[in-house]
């Protein structure tokens, strides 16, 4: 049996700069065995609700153990406070503005959303480690790269298996967004686009298990019956994805672009289940 | 002796998506110790014979024993094949759509291609096994994302010293492209550009034994002689690039933006071998 | 303690093409055991400059005994030099054209630009091994491609303990850029930027510990105070930023394209300490 942990790194700093290669750096200097794994470090920057989305829908596939390392962070330097969370033999690491929600339970979150966007709001009645014994990193932090300097070292101690509570209080409060589920409206569900993929598939909000079968979904003025995989369709289709999701697709093609749509279209599935 | 297998990912799925980061986990989950290494995830989208290409010109270059995931599946969810291919002690694994071409004889493979581009058709004589054994995957695969829910688990247990006779019958067809060179004309050879790499250097399918030592090349009205390495050149020049096909190249500068030329774009050597 | 050696790379090949994964093909054939990590790959092609500068800020987070591999090198196939050069426990290979910078005692190297940019230079009375010995391959280089042929073996058999001795005669001659850092010009600081982040933050080379604490930095028009961290600023500001240097930021937005600014854009410090 294998014991080197694994450590995954879900950031929007790119991989022109030489960031990331910081944060794996003092990684390996400080956990040599540790596996690292790279996320996605393309969240569009300062976009908290992408990265959650992202890393909500790819930590189950990791093995339990890992540490999870996340950091789309436009408040750093501030006031805002740095959590350790755990959830199923996983352990996440990241500022407390809503990219960890997914390390939250399900029973704490907004069920669904209320508005047309998701946000971070407070919620409670949970348990979390704040991030505040600094004195334990090997040097002091700079004000603009905690990524590096706080949250890279801290997951490194606890990929050694050093404990949460070794590093702050704990706490029952943490910000976190609605889980991403289309909010009901009479006999549909009323979906959003959270992100468009590389092929232009645009990801909904809408989740499979809520669509009525013989379904279909809107967007703008196009209808589309929902087809079972992509090489089923000629043309515009609406498939469950690969991550539980509706998304509307362009078999061969880029949905995205045909359709003149994105993050933030609404798409609504007329039949819910 | 280390005893850690390679697996390496060669997609056309990019960096910005988490479906890469959702494949390694499902190969860290099963084969721990695997060491992963990312050919490229920017194969053109559904671009198999780029990514054919690609996979050609850099599995030699892995040691023996390693394990080849290729997952460029236009094909995906309909009734294409899945298959295991072994050569020189290397295994691949992907769709059976001429991606893995490489991996069968050459004896079999078309010589030289008749058209102006390069398709995948059947060929015979070969040994594969195919991918039906999907009770052995650790879960029921998605619809839409083979590489995630069967390509990775398999290439995890092939790491881990699994036969592929495990996983489904023999067979002895396969779809392959031709072998990548420029077909005879008279003494001359038809050559086409197949990729234009970052520097604009256009990849031609102009292999580097085929050409006479004192030979040029011509691309449009411009024809350039053959120089030894980039930097003997001023301006444009033709060179026998680092895989063996001749490239046109600009010295400090893009080719293919220079000439307007890319993928497709006929590049004659006049005097063969 | 693990005996794994971290061998690092910084290109400009970018992740598009199999070049760098050809790299790793090789130093995994020889040093099974390595662990590789990307620096970056997408230095601006053939910016030598851009490659130190990145090299310069980020190898000190590596663990000691680490070896770096950098290729920025438009004279490839030239008779440009190739060296070996130590520091701290440290190794440093790559082509000898001021990429290695870093790695040369800062008392060699000149100490602020006189002119408005940056470039190599002859620097002597330093210790460096040359790159000669070709015969130690495992196959006979291509002309165009030293960074998968010569660089990464050499890595590989300096990761697994050769000597820099082992591979050619020392030399006490090396090309080195100035160091990052501004000139002084009276009482202030004649700062250029020399590469933008994702972010859009305008990075310069004018060092935290030369900037008096009260002092304002000038770029174009614009007058900017000192914050301590993005999150303080409302709009444009300037920070001391996580590798120690001056950068033009904005907050929650892309300071580059709100200024038209980019690399060499003049950006003065009007107080220094």
């Amino acid at each position: 049996v294998s014991t080197r942990r694994v450590i995954t790194l879900t950031t929007d700093f790119g991989l022109r700069d030489p960031y990331v290669a910081q944060m794996k750096a003092v990684l390996l200097s400080m956990a040599p065995d540790a596996e690292i794994v790279d996320v996605t470090h393309e969240v569009e920057p300062q976009d908290v609700i992408e990265g959650a989305f992202v890393l909500e829908t790819t930590w189950r596939y990791f093995p339990a153990g890992s540490v999870h390392v996340a950091v789309v962070d436009p408040g750093v330097g501030t006031s805002r406070r740095r959590l350790i969370l755990q959830k199923e033999g996983h352990t996440f690491v990241g500022p407390d503005n809503g990219l960890l929600s997914c390390a939250l339970p399900d029973s704490r979150r907004q069920q669904r959303r209320d508005g047309d966007s998701y946000e971070a709001g407070m919620v409670t009645d949970i348990t979390a480690f704040c991030i505040d014994r600094l004195d334990l990193l090997p040097r002091p932090p700079s004000a603009t790269f905690e990524g590096r300097d706080v949250f890279a070292p801290i997951a490194a101690l606890l990929a050694a298996r050093a404990e949460p509570a070794d590093f702050g209080p704990a706490t029952q409060e943490a910000f976190a967004v609605q889980r991403f589920r289309a909010p009901v409206d009479g006999a549909a569900l009323r979906g959003v686009c959270v992100r468009v993929d590389r092929f232009g598939n645009l990801i909904t909000d809408i989740r499979g298990e809520d669509v009525a079968p013989e379904s279909a979904v809107s967007l703008g003025r196009r209808r589309l019956p929902l087809a079972r995989t992509y090489g089923e369709a000629d043309g515009l289709c609406a498939v469950i994805g690969s991550t539980g999701y509706v998304e509307v697709a362009l078999a061969n093609g880029n949905a995205a672009a045909d359709l003149g749509a994105g993050k933030g279209s609404a798409v609504v599935c007329e039949a819910r289940r």
